[in-house]
């Protein structure tokens, strides 16, 4: 029955629809492939086999209640789930259990989704790569992070969508890293009440899923205003448009000053600007912002906000919290005020040159890639000395400072076999439409299609 | 000539577009009236009599340039004038000339107004009071600050028109205590490059006038989006509303709980809704959020990013900034990172809580107090002991919080026959809207007519 699990999403909805399978079918489908692989892959922090065979069961009695009647759906283990530990991978949150679902989490159920599993992140999302998890296209290589037990789980079939959260890259570089696609939505356009943040002004929740349709309907059922976010917008997603009537801007070199782009990643973005270029209503060549214009800034204000987020924790549990975390931290905790409201004033000038792109260089889509680098060695804590923070969020980092929504995308694969995408980046509130030219993208294309051997 | 100064703004352009009178004759009349008056005023902290006469004679030499051909105005001396001395009545920056105009400036000079003068603040713009300024009503009374030079001449018929700036009140509450008319605009909507700023997130330019109708013209030409001012919206003011499609809210108790309200200031804001009730399209009672959920958090913010865009000057000369401001940008200074990003994250929660008066209780504008009290004596530095920033901005500092417009009209006069104002607060974008209702009040009232014996 594991053969269910290579459907997409949108194949899976429909196949639940139609009645040619039951949710029950899915779910017990997906487990049985969690069972057979993820010992390997190490997707799940937890899986509840259980509660998803009882709302399996509970929905195959029902009439269909959403979009998502039956489908099994993964959550990075950042969102709360009412009665299932919450944990993002920290000793210090281990045993948290909330009394309530995540907004989205709620959205999802209404949708009609099955919760299956929790999944791993990089210890409280804090960082790019994700230890707990492998790379299913390669046990060596690492998952990218944090949302990398998603992505892993994803690629590795074991559910047909999930959740991640980015604060500086970490839906695009998971996506990227397993050959999945992933949002990274517009800045308010997802509700975060009930998940785990480490920045006020710099994470968004994401959906994560095989092909760019999928992402399109998880986003449909996640975003819009919810009151329980002082963050959450009122401004709706604007409508899809498709690539017909939209410019696509390619940056030049001042884009990839000041570090090294790995030749067959920066191939990977010219091949498909060269899928794109008939589809879309123009390419033009676009003055980007360099992430130098914005990092020194952005890491100070998610530092410190992140140290005052988890300052609860680091009080009570500082010493369960892992050396990488709590030193960057510490580090966010020394930061004066006034150095903070500088760095501010910087990322509020950095945002602004950023939708000038758009608005004075008249593009509506913006190529880059995800990561500058291949993807790296399953352990690796730097890349030519840099630590990975700094060293591989050149591209991804910045479009949060911005608060633009960047679809990831498959987009080829290395001479080594693993993959290698691209992003997209959009205008505020444009992510059904980054959606709709990522659809047209995989219409053209079959690297999305492509499945790691396990 | 002097009874020339004795018209409003709309009144001054609409005769020099008659032909009626020339720039030249207004220019003198106003500063005939300053040579009699500013002795005992002390509206102005400089006077350019040569240029406002070369540029007034220029003026009569041209076609008409725009809505403010001739018409003489004052600036705070917070407003960066090429070639003149900008110096915030603070020693630190005493000889401070700049190179060029700040944008408002600018347009102000391409509409046709005539800049006669800079006006006295309070010390960098930071406090309620104006101690170089003298209230026209009353010379032992504060004129309420930091823009009181500009109420003051406003009052005094010195000049039609005047800029000031508000970061929890300071166009609103000297308005309040001279019995003239001042709009604090909402964020972004009034570019403040060329600006001494206290702080990025609250500080607002606004005009300054003697009727709502001239605070319309002046708004409409210092409005709109600079790319000079990266805090500046694209978002254009909305067209002005009429109040008869408009749903009034009048605060509830809670709005006024901790705090003593003088019963004279709350008379006057229950007239005024007496006198808004038969011309809106409803009134209602509100509940709105109470200053208690906002000050601490709101005065680190501007605390601490005063300490932060004021740190060169305080390097450079922290001796010859006033004790007052010294010991509030010393404080901020103080401030931690984690402590201002958690005040930020209440303050976003309580922006929403504002917003959210409008949106879930179904009310287009707000009445409020401006000032709790009447006017102050001049000197005065504390009410009841308490400083006089807590003591008296409990209705206008939240108002900069979120980011909403405001209009502080006169209302009425006390036992002692100083003025009382009220304001009405908007949705964002809604100052057009704003200035309109309060035309429709001052074709109702008098107020605004009353003159102070000078």
């Amino acid at each position: 029955m594991t053969e269910l699990t290579q459907m997409s999403l949108t194949e899976a909805a429909e196949a639940v629809r139609a009645k040619a399978v039951t949710a029950t079918d899915l779910v017990e489908a997906c487990l049985a492939r969690i069972e057979q692989t993820d010992g390997s892959v190490g997707a799940f922090a937890s899986v509840q086999a259980d509660e998803a065979r009882a709302e399996a069961a509970r929905l195959d009695r029902g009439e269909a209640s959403g979009p998502l009647h039956g489908v099994p759906i993964a959550l990075k283990d950042l969102f709360f789930t009412e009665g299932v530990p919450t944990e993002a991978n920290c000793a210090a949150l281990e045993g948290f259990t909330p009394d309530h679902d995540a907004t989205v989490v709620r959205r999802l159920r209404a949708a009609g989704a099955v919760i299956v599993g929790k999944t791993n992140t990089h210890e409280l999302a804090y960082g790019v790569s994700c230890p707990a998890s492998r790379n299913p296209w390669n046990p060596q290589r690492m998952t990218g992070g944090s949302s990398g037990g998603s992505a892993a789980g994803l690629a590795a079939r074991h559910v047909f969508g999930a959740l991640g959260t980015d604060t500086g890259g970490s839906v695009r570089i998971p996506s990227n890293c397993c050959g999945t696609t992933g949002i990274k939505t517009t800045r308010g356009a997802v509700p975060r009440d009930g998940v785990h943040l480490i920045s006020w002004t710099y994470d968004t929740v994401g959906p994560m899923a095989r092909t760019a349709a999928d992402c399109a309907v998880l986003l449909d059922v996640i975003a819009g205003f919810s009151d329980r976010d002082p963050y959450s917008s009122k401004m709706s997603l604007g409508a899809a448009r498709g690539p017909a009537g939209l410019v696509l801007g390619v940056p030049d070199d001042g884009f990839f000053d000041g570090f090294e782009t790995d030749p067959e990643v920066r191939a990977v973005m010219d091949s498909a600007v060269d899928v794109l270029g008939p589809i879309v209503g123009g390419v033009r060549t676009v003055r980007v912002p360099n992430t130098a214009e914005h990092f020194d800034a952005g890491a100070a204000i998610v530092f410190a906000e992140s140290a005052a987020l988890l300052e609860e924790l680091r009080a009570s549990s500082n010493e369960l919290i892992g050396e990488e975390p709590r030193a960057i931290m510490e580090s966010g905790a020394a930061i004066p005020g006034t150095a903070l409201a500088a760095s501010q004033a910087r990322r509020t000038a950095f945002e602004r040159a950023y939708l000038d792109v758009f608005d004075d260089q008249g593009v509506d889509l913006i190529v880059a890639p995800v990561n500058p680098n291949q993807v790296l060695a399953h352990g690796a804590v730097d890349l030519g000395g840099v630590p990975l923070i700094p060293a591989t969020t050149q591209f991804t980092f910045p479009v949060n400072a911005a608060g633009l929504p960047a679809i990831a995308l498959p987009g080829g694969f290395a001479a080594d076999g693993m993959p290698i995408g691209f992003q997209i980046i959009g205008r505020p509130f444009a992510d059904r439409t980054l959606a709709a030219v990522g659809e047209a993208f995989q219409h053209r294309t079959d690297h999305h299609q492509q499945a790691p051997w396990l």
